[in-house]
């Protein structure tokens, strides 16, 4: 029995007067014989409940959840509330086929110059190009799909073939991406190409259904029960634009993990170091478009796991608002914190793939309201202006509570460079309850996942999982309904302390990610690790998009004194993506000079043809 | 561990093939020793676990929850798709005071005609006085607030010193229904009343905040560890209209039971026959209303516990729409399926409490955009009209699965009439998954109950509560966080069913309850009892209005062969309640010929002052 504790109503909280609370981070790293031990143990009843049981009470989730009263009623989703809308904006029609929006999407970028981007050697390869660069090559007849296509499928199967492979992919058809490829090429043979994404390659997160390929989550049975009867919502709009599928990108298992390790198909390896992790749960992904291979790639963003590999692969991730993509035909289709989002090397990239892909589910335009799909007019004259009124928020110790001052000092600098070049303003926030928000996040995800999972772990399936999920499944089977509940009932105060804040700043800045990409310990290779530590720095700054679901970006802005890649993350006000991308847009400007790509990468795809 | 089990998506459920299913109801009926004995068991650790797990083996509830792949997202509070606005209704601005709302509510009345209402022996004294009764009364002089408030007080003195006490209230304060009887009288010698409510006598659930009283819900501790801070909102309303407060109004602990049995303070007795329940959980609310002593009442209802003891003591009693009362200073202000809402001996009654009681939280006005508060208007000369384009669904073999057929052709007998006299149509519905539906809401109400109750059970409070509750809690306790997401997937699917049958009704109908009232085991006053046999009877036809929020209002019908009132239930599409009251009202018109009063309670209130 505890005793009661009293949260105060948040309306009565002194923001003002909270003292920032470091994050508290005790738990042991395991691997190998003691990780095996230890999933022993939690598996075990009674033994395993009593472990669970203790654990929970030292990280405080039993006060928090069971002895706390929490003055607030539960929000079981994110409920917004109104939100104005942003200026310099263009709306695209939801209900309009997406190929028909790519067209306004178009008009809200930068023009483009074919001479400032074909004169330059990095041109010779198809590697890093945008998507506008294949346009144009692909109208100019500089190449077609089929040709790029060959390229990528010598590149995948070069990587594989390396003494050190990058586990890019989880399933991958060579012989559909040459069918896809052929038809594109057919369609420009044409002169009639579906849209600015004909021919344009992505790796979709091998959580997301995409015929002809089965949705392995990659586990080693999820096929093998479900089976895929078509594509994904998401997808199926990205391929009406004529988006070629090369495969299906590798995750951490079931998504429930921040590193992207994976003992079943590989663990991924980050393109700008391979003996370092790219970070999860969308590792696939990330590494594609950090290697140049794709351009932009799907992933899902449940706990930061499209903005984590982002950063640590110095890409750019974008979390989508709540609700603002279809989660039909993804893994965990249950979720209140999860969201379907796209990756790229640039933000015009995110911004074209985030046109064509969004639409709200039809549940959730009846009950969530969505705010109008836009984008921000960076071609207009008044996005100079749009970016000097923004206000930007920084909670200060949190922003600086990182492993190492790279990332604060590195972040720190662009805001201040942006600060000096447009004129905006950086405030200084507080957010109230951050321990709180993790407990109230982890007991949500686990609790929605766990539920999509029970009838095959009941079925049997649960010991054929990796190690490091069966630990966590642990974990969630040990969440009680009422402390479901509860956890709901924090949701709603974390919601009011931000929206708090937004009343005060356009944006909330912060580091993406606590550290740069860790290394994989040997040790973790075959079996899985369990290491809160890491996941505790991953995740540091990235809940409030879940929990809140609310918009956010990573977006590189360099990198530590090892050359790894660092993200700077913006949070937005709900169905505020076009203010983030516009932020992020100019940070990528102002960061350009700074940026390089991973050498490690070229020497595995050195074999890859140039363009003809 | 189970087999995997599939539910079709709900798109392809052939529901014309569905087959009604019995309730199973299979537990054992539980008082004084073997109750405490039971108790003991499922508190005490381990062995608890494993009686609570085998019970919901038993019950299909670990089968539906774990071992069912149920295609479906959650839906954790009703979500309701958009409504077409009713025809022949007047709609009453939300964000005007209540007093001022009641001008037009009185517009949508049949005229008040005092000639036919005051020529009676039935006005000899107060009792079973409508609204516009005491309106006229005290508009001439006939009688003061004060006056009444006398009879009242001693009314309630009587039956409390009695040989079998009533059990009517918790909290009763002679002296301070005096004050506000005096200050109605005042404004009434000033010719100033605030309302047609002014110097309206009503009492109030236990588990509603009314300043100066505790809040007990029923049990002997809750006012000792939370503290009344103002009226709850929807008092308050009631309160700035000038209503007269008389008191707490019994009920089951915590609202947690369906029949009002109190062993902390005593079992509230049915006026039409006091060796019987009034059904709960609003028990007093209910029992006050038949006994004639308040025009009206307000109570809580999550699993019926307004629309059960109005049935049970024949009285008219509303659930309002899911979010149409705002629950602030409530017992229970977390809940998905609870709503407050008014019990009275009439339609009209009904009509004016609600016009003065409603309005939405400002949280649930963001988040479920209620459509416009209405109601319908029966002074209208369409009002025929609009009564006879009505369909009603019934779902037959449902309808006929009560314990007794006096019920199910009591309420068939009434339906004729109303198709006979204005020519509504009734058709037949079919509604699937009952039984599931009946697990998705005690898992919803239990666990959230649970999550409110916790700190305090924690804090050793739990000991203190009766038997039955601590039943009920060990049962909630048992029920896992991934459990209550299943819950709320299969919530999902019965929204779906509803709104499929409202595409071919306007209201569907069941009798309210599957018996009349039960009879008091005198083996039950003292410590209780747990019987699961009852309570699905009476629940039986319950939990649409709860787990997916729609309108119902229980009206009396008529009686079985005993002489207990039997009610009929109509429920309406979401924010539907113009259509159900405007159907509440012909058949109240077309039974009140049926129409009896309690006669056992003439006996107690016999020295009950008549009119001066």
């Amino acid at each position: 029995m505890g005793k009661k504790r009293f949260l105060l109503p948040v309306e009565e909280v002194d923001i003002s007067a909270v003292k920032y609370q470091p994050e508290p981070i005790q738990a042991p790293h395991l691997t190998g014989f003691m990780l095996r031990l230890f999933v022993w143990l939690v598996e075990t009843p009674l033994i395993g409940s009593l472990v669970l049981s203790v654990l929970k009470r030292q990280n405080n989730v039993t006060q928090l959840l069971w002895s706390t009263v929490i003055p607030e009623p539960p929000m079981f989703r994110p409920e917004f509330p109104p939100q104005e809308q942003e200026s310099g904006i263009i709306v695209l029609d939801e209900e309009t086929d997406p190929p028909n929006r790519l067209e306004p999407a178009l008009e809200c970028l930068t023009s483009y110059d074919p001479s400032k981007h074909w004169n330059s050697d990095s041109h010779s390869s198809f590697l890093y190009w945008t998507i506008r660069d294949f346009a144009h090559a692909y109208r100019s007849k500089l190449t077609t799909p089929s040709d790029v296509a060959e390229n990528i499928i010598s590149a995948i199967e070069n990587s594989s073939n390396s003494k050190t492979p990058l586990h890019l992919l989880i399933t991958f058809n060579a012989e559909d991406v040459r069918k896809q490829a052929a038809a594109s090429t057919q369609r420009f043979l044409e002169g009639k190409p579906v849209s600015v994404l004909d021919g344009i390659f992505m790796a979709i997160k091998d959580d997301i259904d995409c015929l002809p390929y089965p949705t392995k989550g990659a586990t080693t049975w999820m096929h093998k029960v479900r089976a895929v009867k078509r594509d994904a919502s998401v997808f199926a709009r990205l391929r009406r634009c004529g988006v070629i599928f090369i495969g299906k990108a590798n995750m951490h298992e079931l998504g429930l993990g921040t590193t992207g390790n994976n003992p079943n198909y590989g663990t991924t390896r980050n393109p700008h170091a391979i003996d370092r992790y790219t970070g999860g749960s969308s590792s696939g992904p990330a590494a594609l478009v950090a290697a140049g291979l794709c351009s932009a790639a799907v992933g899902t963003d449940g706990g930061g796991s499209v903005r984590i590999p982002s950063s640590l692969c110095g890409v750019v991730g974008l979390k989508t608002t709540y609700g603002r993509t279809d989660m039909e035909g993804a893994l965990c289709g249950c979720g209140t914190v999860e969201v379907a989002s796209p990756l790229a090397a640039t933000v015009e990239d995110i911004m074209l793939i985030y046109a064509a892909m969004s639409g709200s589910s039809p549940d959730d335009r009846i009950s969530l309201h969505p705010a109008p799909l836009c984008l921000p007019n960076l071609s207009s004259p008044h996005n100079v202006d749009a970016l000097q009124s923004l206000r930007l928020g920084k909670y200060t110790e949190w922003f600086n509570d990182v492993i190492c001052t790279d990332i604060s000092n590195k972040c720190q600098d662009v805001l201040n460079q942006l600060s000096d070049t447009y004129g905006c303003k950086i405030m200084e926030i507080i957010l109230p309850e951050l321990q709180e928000m993790r407990t109230a996040h982890v007991v949500s995800i686990g609790s929605e996942s766990l539920c999509s999972l029970n009838p095959d772990c009941e079925d049997g399936k649960g010991v054929e999982l990796t190690l490091d999920t069966r630990t966590s499944l642990a974990l969630f089977r040990s969440f009680s309904a009422a402390e479901y509940v509860a956890a709901q009932r924090i949701r709603r105060r974390i919601m009011h302390y931000h929206m708090e804040a937004f009343k005060k700043v356009d944006i909330i800045v912060t580091p993406t990610t606590g550290m740069t990409a860790p290394k994989i310990p040997t040790s973790a290779l075959a079996s899985g690790e369990s290491n809160y530590e890491v996941s505790g720095y991953l995740m540091r700054f990235i809940i409030a998009g879940n929990l809140l679901g609310l918009p956010a970006i990573s977006v590189p802005v360099g990198h530590d004194k090892q050359g790894l890649p660092i993200g700077l993350q913006l949070i937005g006000r709900p169905w505020g993506e076009a203010t983030i991308l516009r932020a992020a847009s100019a940070i990528e400007e102002l960061c350009s000079r700074t940026r390089n790509r991973p050498s490690t990468f070229y020497d595995i795809l050195s074999s890859v043809e140039v363009l003809k």
